[in-house]
């Protein structure tokens, strides 16, 4: 049932079970091919994607030595004492939306975005990335989409796409239906890993512009505007110049580049990726005993889709700050000194979004807190 | 949407945002709670697989760092030029005879076996292991069978579980469906990676007895047993102990500890993970050009599965052997020698199955050839 794969020929090798027997003449028996997997159609969907797949192998060095695992070289030179990183994640619902639309494009960049960002906090670089396609039947055309998002999101964070499995399972999906899941992989010096327990008063919040609701929180997001809102993914709204359903596609941002750059200068003491749990939650989780988070609201934009979703589902501030980013994707904390050498960095793109004190642990984001 | 996970608690931590905000008493907006997801259910289940998880962590060394990632350290003391190795794969159908039987605990040891097999054949070492469950509504006590099923193959494969992902997704899967994909990730020095092309005339082909179907061609054996065969899953077969469909969920054999012992003494020249392609497909990747492989039937059991599933689908031979592992799961080439060294060794696993001779570039398996 399996689609396998390898770096050269993705998703499935020619000895792929898909694969009809090229011996039998029994029309009876019956064959793999009886189970109804459309082999031309998963020939074709390989051919498609060779080429996106071997775009990525810039940045790292692939090996092409198994049919059955994909191979890249160790970059520990400089390491002392190297760490493995992986990280799993899927896009969630947010592929309702996306079927809804038929707008595929941009779930790849979601995919290794989910999955490269959580690599970040603990200051690893990302080296390699796998994805799960599982669908009930193969639509080459979408599937390519989806693939060649991944593999322009891995090019941009420097990460090489080394495989994946795509999986036809008619019994277990719709032929509509599919699921998408991603693996990454980084590496990192265990003398670079943060501790958060250093955070001290005066340290100082940097964070990135996320592109809106991210891949974290559709479902309360979809209800809202769908549901409650009695909007549809078609309607157009003056604050926005797609449909609302296309503006909530907006791919998840890769902060890889951004924070990489970072770490060429310097060291954060904690990052947050602002995921599950939102924007008040992932800093919450930094806050250590007699430490508390400032975040100043006025320093960084809030995404209209916020005040959209907001205001269509009735969310209080809490339940927003507790699933959304609210336009803060990936948050770091660092002495005074290194956020200022940071800010005066050309070409920079963080923004002191906040600062650390003494006070009871917890976080202050100026509209909720905890 | 999404449950996240680290070491510590998985799936989900505790600013999940499943997690129903505790501040919010207005009971007429929408808060994460009205899009439907069992915050009790979840929290039980996060409950129950802590132990399961940790258990794995014995062979490995796990940090604890990241809310984000799981680390773990680089085993390269000895390793001049160390290469990573990542795998990707599901169940397939396998899970649809699962939820037909009521019976999990096996497809965890599948999903381990279908991707640290397939480190294998690279002579790499798996190191961790992250899990990938997609469901319409959570079960925790099915869930937890997956899991205990996944730790304890990790357990047997020194590999250690260090985080995953579990996504409730009402409107992606309906409420008793799910998916399961792994990833699995390992290490190996490069002059330790085989290189098939060394193939001989007069090496020998050892191989490891499978335990069934495995969790390959199981769309053919479904349609053949309960579409044309007419059995069902509780069928009672004279010649199976359990019901055909306990007998087709017999879990997918761990090859990594027979062949880590055997990289302790020896270097194979080829190795193959019999999945998709079938024992003949599979092995016909090995061969070179002028070289032939030769498998005996005589040497090694075929499974009375594989003998229902033919007879019920008049399945002719060449395709069973391009599905099916026909009772060989895992097959290595070596010299003479080296055969002879291991064969003697106390505890040995491995039966001389077959041998390399000059001749058309192909497989000859005693029944089907290529």
């Amino acid at each position: 049932m399996h689609a396998r794969s390898t770096p050269e020929r993705r998703p499935m090798d020619v000895f792929d079970d898909r694969r009809p027997s090229k011996m039998s003449n029994d029309t009876t028996g019956l064959s793999y091919r009886d189970a109804g997997v459309d082999v031309e159609a998963a020939d074709a969907f390989v051919d498609r994607i060779a080429a996106h797949t071997k775009s990525t192998h810039g940045a790292v060095d692939v090996l092409k030595k198994t049919a059955y695992a994909g191979l890249v070289r160790a970059p520990i030179a400089d390491m002392s004492n190297p760490l493995i990183a992986a990280t799993c994640d899927g896009v969630g619902t947010k592929l309702l939306v996306a079927r809804q639309v038929g707008w595929f494009e941009g779930l790849g960049q979601d995919l290794v975005a989910m999955n490269v960002n959580d690599l970040l906090p603990a200051a690893a670089r990302p080296l390699l990335f796998l994805d799960y396609l599982a669908v009930g039947k193969l639509d080459p055309a979408v599937m390519e989409q989806i693939v060649a998002g991944i593999a322009s999101a891995c090019r941009e964070s420097s990460c090489a796409l080394i495989g994946g499995e795509t999986a036809e399972m008619p019994g277990v999906y719709a032929p509509d239906d599919f699921d998408l899941a991603g693996f990454a992989v980084g590496i990192v010096d265990e003398d670079r890993v943060p501790d958060p327990k250093a955070l001290k008063p005066d340290d100082v919040i940097l964070g990135l512009p996320s592109a809106g609701v991210h891949s974290n929180g559709l479902s309360l997001a979809r209800k809202a505007l769908f549901e409650r809102g009695g909007y549809t993914v078609d309607s157009n709204l003056e604050v926005f110049d797609v449909s609302l359903g296309r503006e909530v596609l907006t791919p998840t941002r890769l902060y890889v580049r951004d924070v990489m750059d970072f770490l060429v200068h310097s060291k954060f003491t904690a990052a947050a990726h602002i995921t599950g749990g939102g924007l008040l939650g992932r800093l919450e989780k930094l806050a250590v005993d007699g430490i508390r988070l400032h975040v100043d609201p006025t320093t960084y934009s809030r995404p209209e889709i916020f005040n959209v979703i907001q205001k269509a589902g009735d969310v209080s501030d809490e339940d927003m700050a507790r699933t959304f980013n609210l336009g803060l994707g990936f948050c770091i904390v660092v002495d005074a000194e290194t956020a200022a050498e940071q800010l005066a960095r050309p070409n920079n793109n963080w923004l002191k979004v906040g600062h650390v004190a003494a006070g009871e642990k917890g976080v202050e984001l100026g509209f909720a807190r905890s």
